[in-house]
């Protein structure tokens, strides 16, 4: 190893400071004159090379350009509802028809009333958790189960790939009837309220009249919220973990700033990248901006601080620090790096700019929902309904509703009328984000001040942020499975 | 006006929400067949354009490529500090020789003991504040002139860009001279030390052997308390505002974002970009995700809420909001893309790649000043110094060190010894989510840890975030008065 030391000539005046430096440099600090390298550039390159390397490979034996994994899961894997008509939608006039790809555990009761629909996050096919044909570990594995906290002994559950997705169901990589070719960014722009209206499509379709219960997080939790509105004489619980009932402006912020930079990637095309190479350095960099709204700081304080990674040394293998360079230094540098790498390819471009807007656009106060003029079936005189009798929660019913509320509060109380009579669960994380626990107790508030005396509420404490819903098993799990029972 | 109502097909059971229209639909809603409109992508393409018509102009009258504003400040508005000899670096060999762009405020006062020096963040020129050559307003001009929280009737105040920067300083966009061309990504890793040191030597060639006091702002606050360190019997006062002793995983995570989408521009080119094109694409979209960490979640909630952009009717006139659409509709978003629309062209792309690096860099913590042996002039005996006898601080005397101090903080107490005897004034914001209020309640109590009995410490309400430091003149501004008086 190199050891240089040298003196800055003297200052003026005072003690001059020393500069010494005891690792190797490298080529470039020296004489300036090697060019640097750039690997996590040059990996965008690469990937469009390997890219192109499958499009000549297919086109010796088909016609159509490259098919990333997410636009071939195999259909043995998992059902589809088809809805062979019209589907009116919130915010454009309709789809011509649709299909929402499904998978269900457990068994259905005879009396048909232990039905739980399961709602994901952004990105997540219908693969909550193995099954005898896709083997594989689903996104909600450890949850969803015999025995588990969403106990598939006991309840029969569904998930689906939702509305505007690429795992099966309808989205901007489907065919689009009248052209035959993919809609692209033809596809209308879709709401929260569509994804759960086409759920319910596929439930008729099921003979499930009742829902035992609704249970999401992350956005499958607005969705979770949006079923109980649309349909509160047909959900007997809610479950909403770590979700909102309005849209903040910063996490807005924080998808638009994904939804931008997928955008300007060339490849991107406006949306119609299908018989070409799909945007996969966009998608590599709006995911590492979205990973870094998944977990916290404490977490990464603990997990990475501020190490940084080592290289072998060319000549003794010894692992040693690198010297800073452009590119990934810090441990939590080559994390979102890797993440970003990771799922570059297995997600569609399109369906993250339509879902992630379509997050945007949810907003349960009631001027929003005026503006929509989407009704819910509710009727204020109904009779609240238990659908178990027996299973009432009480967990919060000494919990009053906050004595002045602010008006954007009250708002979202008038808002969220129809999910007054549902028990609901609403659980949050204080170290998320990206939902950040005020809103998880905006949606505790507003249901309880339009009269919902069956909220039950948590906040968990800990490092995981957002990601905490698919992480702690023993304390999600167990509010989940303490609800539900 | 087109109102649209509509039923959804009757489910199976229960009541069949209604979903109605009440507003126009857009061309692509009905028949999902004309393409839909990206002016937030065109955007990027027309800039390309016009920097592309800017060039052939430029052929026609010189062999040099476009320059963006950044690389032409007139150098008649500020003074240049030229350092002929080679300057070494903590993390490469060396500059063969540097230039540092600067301006003054105030008169240096007969015995020299008056003077402040002004450290920036990031992307600010040595232009804090209007002068006769310069009327324009500067980033500071609230808080340094005549009366002013940085009284220039009583201070001479020095401002300069940093090492790195573009605004006359050395940087990446200077020529080489070694080989007559701009150095782009030949130029070496730089440090906050490094900026500190050149800075010094700016001050030796102005014959000022003590200053008054060191203050700066976010990154600039990393620079004050370089400059305590490094030279702790030449600096009479340290101001920290809004800044760190060592940055978290978290904001190397944002800054990494940046660069990231910055690099992967196809006009970054490696950082070799000064005869073509600069990444205004890259520019406008880092700058997005920037300023997302700059303000807070509840100033946002304030300002934009969920209101949406409106447009002229085009037959009335009147403003109405839009349909829902895949660019900005949400006044988050809308800020957002001006914010980085305004950046794009107005900073150089490397320099703000080496200077978000340096910030990453900086650790005080005693193992990572070790690792560097960059060592400080500090005599652990040495009296401590008031250079100002007088004005010796006395706010937090009474506040001691954390009893049971965590491990890390004792690093960072014994990396930041040699400030120990010099007062400082540390003050964050509590809604800042960039340079949190963790981290100044860290270096105040590392402070203090290493027997600093005069930090005197703020931390700030309000919703503003990182800004406040540009924005909040009674309360920084006030608390800056009242420590250096």
């Amino acid at each position: 190893m190199l050891l240089i030391v040298f003196h800055v000539p003297k200052s003026l005046f005072g003690t001059a400071p020393t500069v010494r430096l005891n690792r190797p440099l490298s080529s470039t600090s020296s004489g300036l004159q090697t060019q640097r390298q750039f690997p996590c550039v040059d990996a965008h390159a690469a990937r469009e090379s390997r890219l192109k390397a499958s499009v000549a490979l297919s086109d010796t034996t088909s016609e159509t350009g490259p098919e990333p994994a997410y636009a071939r899961p195999h259909p043995s894997q998992y059902s589809i509802y088809h809805h062979p008509r019209p589907f009116h939608l919130v915010y454009a006039a309709k789809l011509p028809s649709f299909d929402i790809a499904y998978e269900t555990w457990g068994t259905l009761s005879p009396t048909r009333d232990n039905a739980i629909l399961l709602h994901t996050g952004l990105s997540a096919s219908s693969h909550a958790a193995s099954t005898p044909t896709n083997p594989s570990e689903g996104w909600w594995e450890k949850f969803v189960g015999p025995g588990k906290a969403i106990d598939t002994d006991r309840y029969f559950v569904i998930c689906t790939n939702v509305l505007g997705g690429c795992y099966g169901s309808t989205g901007p990589s489907s065919l689009q009837p009248s052209t035959g070719k993919p809609y692209g960014t033809n596809f209308p722009i879709i709401s929260i309220f569509d994804m759960v209206r086409a759920q319910f499509h596929l439930l008729d379709s099921l003979g499930i009249d009742q829902l035992y219960a609704s249970v999401g997080c992350s956005m499958g939790a607005m969705q979770s919220l949006a079923a109980g509105w649309l349909y509160p004489d047909r959900v007997g619980k809610v479950v909403s973990i770590s979700g909102t009932a309005r849209s903040t402006p910063s996490s807005i912020a924080m998808r638009f700033a994904q939804r931008s930079v997928l955008m300007a990637d060339p490849n991107w095309n406006k949306g119609f990248y299908y018989d070409g190479l799909p945007p996969h350095t966009g998608m590599k960099l709006a995911r590492q901006i979205a990973t870094i709204t998944y977990r916290s700081g404490p977490e990464w304080d603990q997990r990475f601080g501020r190490r940084i990674r080592t290289l072998p040394d060319s000549v003794t293998g010894k692992e040693q620090s690198s010297s800073p360079a452009l590119c990934p230094d810090f441990l939590i540098e080559t994390y979102l790096d890797h993440q970003g790498e990771q799922f570059c390819l297995k997600y569609d471009a399109n369906s993250l700019i339509y879902i992630s807007k379509a997050m945007d656009l949810f907003d349960m106060t009631s001027t929003a929902l005026d503006g929509l003029q989407l009704t819910s079936s509710f009727h204020p005189l109904t009779i609240p309904l238990s659908p178990h009798g027996l299973h009432k929660t009480s967990h919060s019913k000494s919990h009053p509703p906050p004595a002045n509320p602010p008006p954007y509060l009250s708002e979202l109380a008038q808002g969220m009328q129809p999910l007054s009579n549902i028990p609901t669960l609403v659980l949050g994380v204080q170290s998320d984000i990206l939902f950040t626990v005020e809103q998880q107790r905006e949606v505790a508030d507003a249901l309880r001040l339009a009269g919902n005396d069956r909220v039950s509420y948590y906040e968990l404490g800990g490092v995981w942020g957002h990601d905490t819903f698919l992480i702690d098993v023993l304390n999600v799990g167990g509010a989940i499975r303490g609800f539900l029972a």
